[in-house]
């Protein structure tokens, strides 16, 4: 632990200390001192009972700016929210940037919303109302409506005189975005833009008048590429109208990356690898599903080798390659669906040839299954002095390598066509497929040569 | 393809025809009413000679906006920067801000690094060698020496004056760094709140005393968490002795949560997955040293279930399950270890307790290990009509998953306890190691009861 955790856990003890001795105002000045992840961490180790002291030390705005940075799971802020007042609930949640609240409130029932809204002063309650309605991974479900908004024909005197007094609500007020009349963007200004400039300059002397904006339906992951891409802090949101509704802000863009990356890395894994409890029963009641789903998918396997039983006994030589087959077509496999997951995550709309993709990925296969297919064939054939046996473990690898190469890609394309996560598609499953073709695969080609092998080992 | 996208198009198309016509005047105007982020695009789309053209066309400083932004493989920028005249090129990475600039540079050969410091102006070479020094992947690494600082016993006037005439230079300016005399950090300030604030209002009353920091030997990762958690767009970088010597900036922040995640994945799928790459050789290339590898790995299973041949042929009922018994062994395995990579790259410091961790992942193992062997149990039992078999393939699924377990979750710890990224102790390895393991538990089970299987089938 280093000097500045040091500090931390001391703070935490203090705080700790005098919300337990009751000392209010003390309290106060030492919690509100500190950052509000800190405020954060410090309130999500309290006991119930703690809890409730500190919603009388603090109004419901302080803890509203405190709940802006908590990001915990939906069973506990339910939780939180309902050892709270009614009232001091909604007030809460009414100081928060509508973005925010919107993320917590998503997490309740209908009703519980309704009452929440009903008790929350008006304005903060339709700005909320509006947020809600959007699809959930949409510009507009991430979006929130406290930006700076100004007019072009003004100075940047007049202009800071505007965010001076808009600053204390709005989420950035780094960037200032110009429209005219009727709300439409027609600029962007960054605040070192009027911090730099005349305070008698024009703004529409000044203004980019080509802002660049994200639509209020265009998918999250489509936002968080923008930001990206151009360096953003924040990126404005327009209907099709062009008009603003709103900013999405790097903050909420981080959380977006942050979701993607762990749900492709759990897809691949068969696993919700945020997984965070020490209880082996709920850790495991948690894996157990993927695992007993691909347990019957690799009976398939296992009643498909069956059929081929009857040959393993007659040339028992058969058996020690099939996981040897099945493995390496299976690493094959998830190498292209990785490849085409991320292909298919960082595509440009409009702009991915699938047919080219697969054509791409069968000819890699086909590289990949015949220099590994050679290698097998020397060595098998080397050290089973058997060159025939060689062959046919060496063709079946080839064509197994091609087919998992084809289905690596394939799926993860067909899901998304079909307008699912190809990350979904993911790695074991591909993985038990590949056995199923290659165990196939390898049998009949064996088929075609048992003469060979009867009576070898 | 939507509006914006076509807008975009257009605008490029117009550039590469003003290029073309050798238009300088009108050319300039349009390139640099452009977004750096596009001006990036339309460059990296050109021909060697419409590229010697912009250089002409544009200054050293101009195109170092463009640099800036560039996020390109070794390989072109090195082209980039050697097709350019040698002062054009040092001019250039002297106006861009050190930390991109030294992106650049580590990139090229010691020899050329030196010709362009030497060509550079002496701050702008200073600044650069000074971050040139510190090891890859560290918070030094990726700090620019171009912030605010301020001392705190002055007003909110003062320091916008002193904000104003380094806004030009300065990555950011939205937050104000105060320091004591011999520079150390003492307080931070937002320009949100110099802005809300009266401009007779001292800086030491209004600056946050606690400021957040990391230090400058912080493996980049702690700096991504820290600007995460606190929802920061800049956070300061000090030495021992609590000296500013940088910041580091969201957006390379959001670079560094991406190349981790990539890292991650591609550790876990065995083949760097940013492969972009539509020649079925390059891509092959870059994925067999893998295959290869694991072929190897999986030959040693192969001979170990050589070694067991005898039995096979006995009873080949035996050879049905094996794929199945690695397969579920090894799906477990990958489920342990992505839990347990993830866990290990969001530990705090010094908080995580290993012994536990592995404890508790053998205890998930057997868990798990115990529901699917008893279901596979009853399942082998009903379909061969053979319980004695389905009591030795469910024995030794629950070995096998427990010890899959175990390697899935102890590998990484070592890894990383080694210093290694544990990222990299990826999926097909452990698949492949623990199909090993299966093969020798199943076989040494099914040994045991091998009197009730001959001629089984």
């Amino acid at each position: 632990m280093n000097e500045a955790q040091l500090e931390i856990e001391k703070q935490m003890e203090l705080l700790k200390e005098l919300l337990n001795q009751g000392n209010i105002t003390e309290f106060r000045e030492e919690f509100l001192a500190t950052h509000t992840y800190e405020q954060g961490q410090f309130y999500l180790g309290l006991t119930k009972e703690e809890r409730q002291k500190m919603y009388h030390f603090l109004s419901p705005n302080e803890m509203g700016d405190m709940f802006e940075i908590i990001e915990e799971d939906e069973e506990s802020v339910e939780i939180y929210l309902e050892e709270m007042d009614l009232q001091y609930a909604a007030d809460m949640l009414g100081a928060m940037y509508a973005d925010n609240a919107v993320d917590i409130l998503k997490q309740l029932e209908k009703q519980q919303i309704k009452e929440y809204l009903a008790l929350m002063d008006e304005e903060s309650a339709n700005e909320i109302k509006e947020l809600l309605h959007y699809k959930d991974e949409t510009a507009g479900a991430i979006m929130t409506t406290e930006f700076v908004s100004i007019v072009a024909n003004q100075t940047v005197r007049s202009a800071m005189a505007i965010l001076k007094s808009k600053a204390p609500e709005a989420e950035t007020i780094y960037y200032v975005y110009v429209v005219d009349t009727d709300d439409t963007l027609v600029g962007v200004i960054s605040l070192r833009d009027l911090i730099i400039n005349e305070d008698d300059a024009l703004i529409s002397d000044l203004m980019s008048e080509r802002p660049v904006f994200v639509t209020v339906d265009d998918d999250q992951n489509d936002v968080a590429k923008t930001i990206r891409d151009y360096d953003f802090l924040a990126v404005p949101v327009v209907d099709d109208g062009d008009h603003l509704l709103g900013i999405i802000t790097v903050d909420d863009i981080i959380d977006v990356i942050d979701d993607e990356a762990t749900s492709d890395y759990s897809g691949l894994a068969g696993v919700d690898v945020d997984e965070t409890t020490e209880n082996p029963f709920i850790a495991a009641s948690k894996r157990l599903p993927w695992l007993i789903t691909l347990l019957f998918l690799g009976m398939s396997t296992a009643s498909l080798i069956s059929r081929y039983e009857v040959m393993v006994s007659d040339a028992s030589i058969l058996a020690v390659f099939i996981s040897l087959i099945t493995g390496t077509a299976g690493n094959a496999g998830t190498q292209s669906l990785a490849v085409a997951v991320r292909k298919l995550a960082t595509k440009e709309d409009g702009q991915t040839n699938f047919g080219k993709m697969i054509l791409s990925e069968i000819m890699t296969g086909l590289v990949t299954g015949l220099v590994t297919g050679v290698t097998i064939f020397f060595v098998v054939g080397i050290w089973k002095h058997n060159f025939i046996l060689g062959f046919v473990i060496g063709m079946a690898m080839l064509c197994a390598i091609t087919v998992a190469n084809l289905a690596g890609s394939l799926i993860p394309i067909l899901m998304d066509r079909l307008g699912f996560d190809p990350a979904v598609a993911s790695g074991p499953f591909i993985t038990t497929l590949s056995d199923l073709t290659s165990v196939l695969i390898y049998f009949n080609i064996a088929a075609l040569f048992m003469s060979y092998f009867i009576g070898t080992n």
